[in-house]
């Protein structure tokens, strides 16, 4: 069997993802579109939010040093003046000894500093009794204290969520330039590979990787071109690489498993342009043998061909690549928490290792079940709903140890 | 100020959520397409997986009782009968004193029940040294180990992930009966309430609550029909809701935030069918207002107004009520992990309480950061990646208590 060619730790291929360069397209879209894409610009608030002095309680508002000092036995007597609805405003100024009614969410009249909770009050015909003291700017929130004009309250490289969609529609920001989606294409290899509706004999594998990684990104907004299966032929494996690399903005290919295709592939990666390979071997598993090269600011990634292996490595090493082709900020892989684990688990050979776990709710407690069946399972990654990781020298974790956990649907962050 | 009727603890909405019918339809669509749907149906597996013994390292296939009690000081010496391929097999039968040479993945000779490891070999001409036993089965993944004929493999109402869509291809299932997907209607209320686009002048507030929530829940995958904003008016949002009714298969309504039209709202749905509003005011902060109702198996929830308790109510309710309609048998809410937190929180009037909040990520540790503002505030809900939980009856917890944290991207569970 062949070697692999310098092997690397993982902290590599997080070096070579963060040196790779961004895509610079970008193109601008109506917010309302604008969910899980990733802004290229900074945002600048042009108003003030709310944009008026606001009551943050049902009550009255006042000026309160009319208040200071109130209690039951010695109330304030303050003179109603009015009673606003949420969208009335009191236009005159409030003087000294009255108080104005206002809902939660009112506007607060000139003059009034404050709002006495309604709890705290009783209606006595035109006034109004206070049993409770405010300091200034109790129950008020300032005209900029939600958003201030000139805030930046959206930084290029995030990807835009359901909150920040609401936060620019509040501050009446409908247009927004974001990173163009990037293009990803994917090739699966090998001669004993079929499309999965195709009867299986040995020694065929049905393809799921391809399509099951084409329909995953497209759900994450990608665009994905699937080029479907190169035989184990150097010849066609170049060929399908370089429409790829006309056609896309990041090349993916899948398996195979045998050296000899390893070989092929590094080969066509390597005859499209320099650098070609820059790392070929991780010591991780799953996905040792995983290729990186890049040819004019065109990355590739070669995943191993193992289903199981395939998403894990999918998780570990493409989607943080993808994230920082877009632009992302933070595109590194994060645990989503710490758990319990419920058994033993064991690195293979003091490599990095990651693997299949389900989170177990159990009395109020989270625990992490580790899916540790034989390498080359496909069935475990459709039980998990994350893996664990086992970090480099260490040997593995006993059952109640706390071990890093990631969610699958945490890694798409939307 | 009026007054709830009937309000009740967060216990009874998910009492009412799943006592709701789950829509029956459904059709049937390609595994290739089927990522974040709800299955209808079990799968059934009509193969084994992997469908043939398999060795999981590169070695040599043997018969373990040729290779009892072997050590380097006395090793067993087998004829190596040939050497296969990935894609190749031996149609004989392997002899007593014999060894194949067989790759990863590599299919097993009639006769072998284990594999040796190479690195537990010697090549010595036409034989290999071999110098440790092997248990029968060691190193080997039976034919049907992976996944066995006749197993159930996708079980009636699961959320599709990448790692079903690989295992279905595998397997060669192509077609999977889902749910239809849900139709939600969104109805903006409130005349304060305008379209982002337009200037604000008091007492405007943008509608980006119904917008927000339209981008995010077609990014889910459910079809979302925007009925526009409805004045304060008791006709013209019953007209709004009539159409829902007709049109979808849930309504949903944003504010108003006045007691007003909260009671529109009643009368509203009270008048279109029974039995109508069920819960009207939940004690949950923020939610309070919550109004939920059903006419002929439609359910309808009304949410607060505020921007940032309609986000998160319609995180801590509305998305539990669309998974069960769907017919996803893990609907219910549940904490993305626990993490200590680092400021001192306190619940609202004993109420349980959501706070928006933040996952903080120092020297190895995960913390979580509450970002509590005042009431109605925008901003916090665009800073956060998550909310935490103070259960009912909680004061508070103080810096560095283990607090239950439900992270945004957990809740889409793709």
């Amino acid at each position: 069997m062949g070697e692999f060619f310098n092997v690397v730790e993982s902290k590599k291929v997080y070096e070579f993802i963060s040196n790779l360069k961004s895509i610079e397209d970008s193109e601008i879209i109506d917010i309302r579109e604008s969910i899980s894409r990733v802004s290229s610009e900074d945002v600048i608030a042009g108003e003030d939010l709310p944009g008026f002095d606001r009551s943050t309680v049902d009550g009255y508002a006042v000026k309160s040093s009319d208040v200071f000092g109130a209690s039951v036995s010695t109330p304030a007597m303050l003179k109603v003046v009015g009673e606003i609805k949420i969208d009335e405003e009191y236009t005159k100024a409030l003087k000294e000894g009255e108080a104005l009614k206002v809902p939660t969410g009112g506007k607060l009249p000139n003059g009034a500093d404050s709002v006495v909770m309604i709890e705290d009050t009783r209606e006595a015909g035109e006034y109004i009794e206070i049993f409770k003291p405010v300091a200034p700017g109790q129950n008020v929130m300032r005209k900029d204290e939600d958003v201030s004009k000139g805030t930046t309250v959206l930084k290029k490289g995030t990807r835009i969520n359901i909150g920040h969609v609401a936060l620019l529609l509040n501050l009446g920001i409908i247009k927004l330039r974001v990173s163009r989606k990037l293009k990803v294409g994917i090739i699966s290899t090998g001669d004993e590979v079929i499309e999965p509706e195709l009867e299986r004999k040995f020694p065929h594998v049905r393809d799921s990787n391809t399509h099951s990684l084409k329909v995953f990104l497209e759900r994450l907004g990608y665009r994905v071109n699937r080029y479907g299966i190169s035989r184990d032929d150097f010849e066609e494996l170049r060929s399908f690489m370089l429409r790829s690399f006309e056609e896309d903005d990041v090349t993916v290919s899948a398996g195979g498993s045998s050296v000899g295709v390893r070989d092929y592939t590094v080969e066509a990666i390597d005859s499209i342009g320099k650098p070609g390979v820059v790392i070929h071997g991780v010591l991780v598993s799953p996905g040792k043998p995983t290729i990186f090269g890049v040819v004019d600011d065109h990355p590739f990634i070669g995943l191993p061909g193992h289903p199981s292996s395939f998403t894990l490595s999918a998780f570990t090493f493409l989607l943080p690549l993808l994230k920082r082709l877009s632009g992302e900020t933070d595109w590194m892989l994060r645990p989503t928490g710490k758990f319990r684990i419920t058994d033993n688990v064991f690195s293979r050979q003091g490599r990095e290792t990651f693997v299949w776990s389900k989170r177990i709710y159990e009395d109020g407690e989270i625990f992490v079940k580790p899916l540790m069946f034989k390498s080359g399972m496909i069935s475990p990654a459709a039980q998990a709903d994350g893996f664990i990781r086992i970090p480099a020298g260490v040997e593995g974790y006993y059952e109640g140890d706390f071990v890093e956990f990631y969610s699958i649907s945490e890694s798409l962050l939307i």
